[in-house]
């Protein structure tokens, strides 16, 4: 499986990717799920994929290969970020068109989900979330976030924490504490988590990192929160209708 | 859809289950979910049931008017909570042959998830889950709870909290904090919740109680652990690889 999740707030835009993927519990694999398109000055575009590995390796390859191609429309010339959700959408079918029928085949289903995100000169910064029909969806002012693949592990804390205000540090911290929650109840998602951190109207990336197991900051968020969370539960009061059970 | 939890450790059990229903969004009631079956001084049974309420309606009634005839085998006389669990598993499988076939004709899976829990003296506590197909699986020591339904997002606390040796209480005040988490993120889980903590060789139910959304302890809880995760959240420090963003 797969855990990602994209932020878009007034600050910029947040983006974290595990890169666990497995073919059974046996054949388990470190795989890149962040793919960056950026044109510094102009443009940053940010590709989170969840789902089959072929096929979203297949969209992503596709939407390199059409920006070497300056006549093609690409990632790299679209006028804005709904052209380029849209021109993910028709990606993601024309692998469809290539592939889905062989796999049927093979009883496979032809599965993908993406965040797609970033900013596009003359724009505010956008978050989409595109479907394997290739049809997508926009975060508007009241959706903070979108999440793919294993997520229910990790919302309770984002919907808790990150509103539209929530600083990209503050932003990034509370999504590492999610993915922290979703790795310790998950075993099929795990490290390393590739970041990339957006500040709005810079049009450059901002810092992206790939967060190891001997990650400090990591390790030490493991620990805080985790002990933070028993200390306050330790501190709330028991029942009072408790009938008498000590 | 549904969220329930069974705990078993050294100090004895806990149920909980919310009691919402749904047909589709527009049509939500509230149904119990937790069923008991008590002969104080010998046995305390109870089932928790996740899925088709028409079914999981079902196999409650059959196991009730079993217990009606002294003659037949049911709760009120199998001999240990193996015995139990495989009656359970087969008056699944009887609803299953009455109504399975007839479901399929209008494109519904026979779809049941439950959890059995009790003691019968001369045994300790035991706990299982039983699937669809009248199968289960029991509860070893390293095993401690088993949910049903929404389990993903009030997992993380409980894989943090609940130990073997953990009190009854402390058990129910983290299986309310798990529910807490959950309907925060699934509007499908809701209250009023039924709670029922058996302490270990007591054979009678120790305390049943319904969580409605006046309940004030709930109601504390719900605003302390949330204050209380924010707290600790904002004291941890944010990423000292943070590239200059502020």
């Amino acid at each position: 499986m797969t855990y990602c999740v994209g932020v878009r707030n007034r600050a910029g835009l947040v983006f974290l990717a595990d890169s666990r993927t497995n073919a059974g519990l046996d054949q388990i694999s470190t795989f890149r799920k962040l793919h960056r398109f950026e044109i510094p000055g102009d443009r940053v575009i940010v590709l989170l994929t969840a789902g089959n590995l072929a096929i979203s390796q297949s969209i992503a390859s596709n939407l390199r290969v059409m920006m070497h191609n300056p006549d093609e429309k690409s990632l790299a010339n679209v006028p804005n970020m709904f052209s380029a959700a849209k021109l993910v959408g028709d990606t993601v079918r024309k692998v469809h068109a290539r592939d889905a029928d062989s796999l049927k085949d093979f009883g496979i289903e032809f599965n993908v989900n993406m965040i797609l995100g970033g900013q596009i000169k003359g724009e505010e910064p956008r978050l989409f979330n595109v479907y394997s029909a290739g049809n997508f969806i926009e975060a508007t002012a009241e959706t903070t976030y979108f999440q793919i693949g294993e997520s229910k592990y990790g919302k309770p804390v984002i919907d808790r924490v990150i509103t539209r205000d929530t600083s990209l540090l503050e932003a990034t911290k509370c999504l590492l504490v999610s993915f922290d929650s979703t790795m310790r109840s998950n075993i099929s998602v795990g490290l390393p988590i590739d970041l990339l951190i957006y500040k709005a109207d810079s049009l450059r990336v901002t810092l992206q990192r790939r967060i190891v197991e001997t990650d400090s900051y990591f390790n030490m968020l493991h620990q805080q929160w985790g002990a933070g969370l028993r200390k306050v539960f330790s501190e709330l009061p028991n029942p009072d209708w408790n009938g008498g059970i000590e």
